[in-house]
Parts: structure tokens; C-alpha cells; sequence
């Protein structure tokens, strides 16, 4: 595998031939029956019987998924609940991951400034140096806040060169009051995430950052339920991957999605996180496949793929 | 103790006596020799050894302070740095904090969207309910950022109403390259933050969120290194408690910071990190205690008490 971030995802989409990436947002509660039953009914206030669960569903989901998607994004709250424990959970799930070949993505949304910057960007981007720890790996890149400066962006991107990963800044949100702050207008009525769309930009694009394929291992966050927003990014920001949560159950369709691919393909990782994950709660699948719920997944990751290919024929 | 973390945090500021509190970043190669010279050359590396000489140093700074200020500010990047077991001593020191009597703000800056926030701040601000976790106390509040607007605030404003804690929305950061994104200017000429800031502020004047003391649980940060906007702010937001960071290290004067207490020195809460953690690297102090590094960090405290004190004076 290539040690530059940007290639490996090129290699990866290209692969896998796929923009879709799945998101693992585990909630003990709604995990499949088959995965709870050999346990207590108390098992959800059971620190280790939960996350035992949890690192079980996750880990068989991976092994559904890893052959027909590159990368999957593990979102670090569902684990933080369970405090150190589900800390340790999420270390294990990104090996697990990285022997299945997939690329991972830490959604970990860390922003602080300065000194503080640096040490998260070593706590979730360097592969731990620590004498106890050594088989652990950090993802292959995390999500950041860059709200406060390119003080908060400028370590993770140096760590990212440094230890051949990347970091993924978010500029546009995709749930419903994101507008609020990121949509406000300046002077010239420009939304002010362009603001920060640029401040991104600027780094991504400095040599430090590209891979062999054009790329950088800098890339921003745009929800695909923007779709308004989308053309001029993509155009404006040639050389950066998008990361567009949205796509599913928070309602951006896939045309709205696929236009953060290049016509190659690449330059976009669409996730789709509830609406996989959580397939075998859907009557359509459930009528298909009973209690099956690895099947329901499966399904759900091709009609997914089948979904994006359709909207990128569509749009080419 | 009261139940509301905004009457918690006026009885505290005036039982001490001051709005200073005292942030724990704790870098193992920067710890006092007397906490390391019983440990190995490469403890650096070895997790454990690590995590366990920053407990000891933390727990020691604490005891020292306890007596002389209000709150400690407890930066959790700086444990995550060792993974999860950094976590488990993050916990470990907000129950010792706890013991001593101080409040306890997790510094941890999370931010998500809609149903991701609810499982943080269910993470972050409730007691854990989970058997082998349940003598775990989550801290009296924490930071968290507010870029994606109402849906990343509300579910931790909710959760701290719940559960008697609190929460402090980041709206202007203290480091130099905070104005980028935050003072961006509007149609009007007015920076962005102030739009943060008001979105907080309506949040923070529901009813649900008001103490017996007239202040609400949501609280702002805002940098003392900017104190032209302070005036205005502490006008604004008469029921906030704002967090502030900058005083020491980073540059802000007590002069500075003092503008965001109100006559009775409630309303703020003057945070120095570095210039008190590290008292015993300055010639100042080491030319009068040598060795004594607690020594140090004592004076250090009753050093700021003082110069806050006196800006307080001045100022009436």
C-alpha cells in the first residue's frame, strides 16, 4: 500500500470501484437480536458486556462490508460512552479494520489550538510509540473542527505528512441548523464556511501535503444535504477528497452526492452510516432475508453502490 | 452542595475568594524530577509508568490548590495522548477533584450533530450507569464547540440541565490565528463570533437553564487575549458564566481577563494552564524553592490571586 493517504484512497475507490464508505455508529440498543441474546437482559449497563457487544457487531459487519467499500468511518462518541473501555474498543475495531484491508477513518471532530493541537494530532494520528501499546494503530485519518484558525489545522496536516495519513476538516455540516453559523453571510454575502473552505484549501494545496496522484491528504467535510453548494467546491478544490456524510437516513440523495466525485470516480468518500448498519430494521429487507441481519447489510451496502454507480452514469 | 452548576460555581468563587482556576495540561518531559526520579529513563514510553507519574503530578498540583481556588480545567487531550489508558486517569482525576472539593471542567471541546451530540453529552456529562463503571463521576462541565450550530448546542444544554452540570460553548479562542474564521465579518461589519454568541445566549436564557443565583449552566469561552470585545459580551449575557482562557502563558493581563466578572467577582472564570503547572521551570521561583516544585506551584497561585485581585480593585 502506498504510504500518502490521498493514493491509498485512490487505489482503494478505484478497487472497490466505489465512492461509499460505511459509518459505524453502534448503539447497544439497537443491535441485532442474535447479537444480544446470548446475553443478560442487563447487558446494556454492563460496561464489558456491551461493549463486547458492540466490538462483536462491529467487527462481523466489517467482515460483510470490507470486501465491497474502501474505507469505513468509526464515529469515536458511541465509544466514548462507554468511557475507557469503549475507548479501547475503538483501537481494537481500527485493527480489526486495517486487517481487512479497509481504510479508516477516525470521526473524532478534535479541534483545539496550538500546543493542544499537536498533542491530539499525535494522540489520534501517530501510531502509539508507547511500550504496552505498540500493536495499537491510529486510523488512517480523522475529522477535525478547524473553527478556530489554521492554529487548529496546521499541526493534524503536518502529522498527517509525517505519518503518511490525513485529516479530513469540517466546512459544511449536514444536519438541519448548520446553516445557523456556517451559512451566515459577510460583506460580499458569501456564507462564511467558504471562509474556512479556503483557509482548508490554502494548506491542502501547499506540496507537503500531495500524493503521487494530485491529491492532498487534506480534505474537507461537505454534507451532501447542501447539493447548492457542491459545484464550486469540487471546482474551486481540485485537488482535495471530500468527506460527505448525509447520503441514507439523513436524507442527501445520490445524485446530490455524486457530484463531489470526479468523473473517475475519486475525490469523494460518501457515508452512509444508520441506513446500513442498521438495514435489518427495515421491512424491505427484513421481508427478504428474516432474521438474517448480515445478509440485510450486505444487501443494503450493493443497493447503496448500485444507487451512487446509478447517479454517476446519470451524471456523466 | 447545590444541585445547579452555575449556584455551585458562585459559592465557590466566593468561598475562595478569586474567579482563578487552574488548567491541567500535564507533559510527561516537563514533570517536576521529583515525580520521575523513581521511574526508569524510558518512562516516556512506557504507558503505564506515564500515566501513573501524571496522576501522581496532577493529584499532588490538585491537593496543593484546592484550598486556594474554585475549579480546575482538565484538558483531556493530553490523556487521550495515551490512549485508553490516559482516559481511565482523565476519570480517575475528576473523582480525586471531586474528593478535594473542586469543581471539575472536562476541557474536551466535543462537537457533533443532532443524535451523535445526545450519545456525547451522555458520554461526557452523565454519571455512568453502568456496572463496573459506577463509581466513575463525569466532571461539572465541559467545553464544547458550536460550529454546527442549535443541534451540536442543545442536546449538552439539555443533558446539563439533567444532570446538574454545565457546559461552555468555545465562541472566541485565544490563540493567534482565532480571528480567521471567528472575526470574519458580517453584511453589518459585525465579526461571526457575535452570531455564535447569540445563539448561545438564547440557549443559555431559557428558563430550564437558570440557577437560584440568576446565572444559567451554558456558559461561553472566550479568549482574555481579546478584550475589546469583553465589554460587550459580559453586557450582553448577564446570566452567562464565561470561561476564560489566555491569562499566563498565553499572554492576556489580569486587567484583561478581570472585565469579564461582575462587581461581586462572580461570572468568570480565569483559567492559567502552563504559568501555574509549570511554576518551578521560572527563575523566579526557582531562585527562592529550589527543588520544593510544589513550593512553586503554590506561589504561583497566590502570585495570580493577587494580581487578579488587584486588576479586581482597580477596576471598581
Amino acid at each position: 500500500m502506498s504510504s500518502h493517504f490521498a493514493d491509498r484512497l485512490c487505489d482503494a475507490v478505484k478497487a472497490k470501484k466505489t465512492s461509499l464508505i460505511v459509518g459505524l455508529d453502534p448503539v447497544y440498543s439497537r443491535l441485532p437480536a442474535a447479537i444480544k441474546t446470548h446475553r443478560d437482559m442487563n447487558d446494556e449497563f454492563d460496561v464489558d458486556a456491551a461493549v463486547d457487544a458492540i466490538f462483536d457487531f462491529c467487527t462481523q459487519t466489517m467482515r460483510i462490508i470490507a470486501p465491497m467499500v474502501p474505507a469505513v468511518k468509526i464515529n469515536i462518541a458511541f465509544f466514548e460512552k462507554y468511557l475507557w473501555e469503549g475507548v479501547e474498543t475503538y483501537y481494537a475495531l481500527i485493527s480489526e479494520a486495517d486487517d481487512l484491508g479497509l481504510e479508516v477513518i477516525g470521526d473524532v471532530k478534535r479541534g483545539d489550538i496550538g500546543h493542544t493541537a499537536e498533542i491530539y494530532a499525535s494522540a489520534h494520528l501517530q501510531n502509539p510509540e508507547l511500550s504496552g501499546l505498540e500493536d495499537t494503530l491510529a486510523p488512517d485519518a480523522i475529522t477535525i473542527n478547524g473553527y478556530a484558525g489554521e492554529d487548529a489545522i496546521r499541526p493534524f496536516a503536518n502529522m498527517a505528512t509525517a505519518q503518511g495519513k490525513g485529516v479530513f476538516v469540517l466546512v459544511r455540516t449536514s444536519n438541519p441548523s448548520a446553516a445557523e453559523i456556517q451559512d451566515s453571510p459577510d460583506a460580499d454575502g458569501r456564507p462564511m464556511y467558504e471562509r474556512l473552505a479556503k483557509l482548508v484549501g490554502r494548506i491542502a494545496d501547499e506540496p507537503a501535503q500531495i500524493g503521487k496522484k494530485g491529491y492532498s491528504n487534506v480534505g474537507m467535510v461537505v454534507g451532501g444535504t447542501a447539493p447548492e453548494t457542491t459545484a464550486a467546491l469540487r471546482r474551486d478544490y481540485d485537488k482535495l477528497w471530500f468527506l460527505v456524510p448525509g447520503y441514507g437516513s439523513q436524507g442527501a440523495s445520490a445524485v446530490d452526492c455524486v457530484r463531489f466525485c470526479k468523473p473517475d470516480g475519486t475525490g469523494a468518500l460518501i457515508n452512509a452510516s444508520r441506513s446500513i448498519i442498521y438495514a435489518y430494521e427495515k421491512p424491505k429487507y427484513k421481508q427478504q432475508f428474516g432474521e438474517d441481519w448480515k445478509r440485510c447489510v450486505e444487501q443494503a451496502v450493493i443497493d447503496a453502490k448500485v444507487d451512487l454507480a446509478t447517479a454517476m452514469q446519470s451524471k456523466l
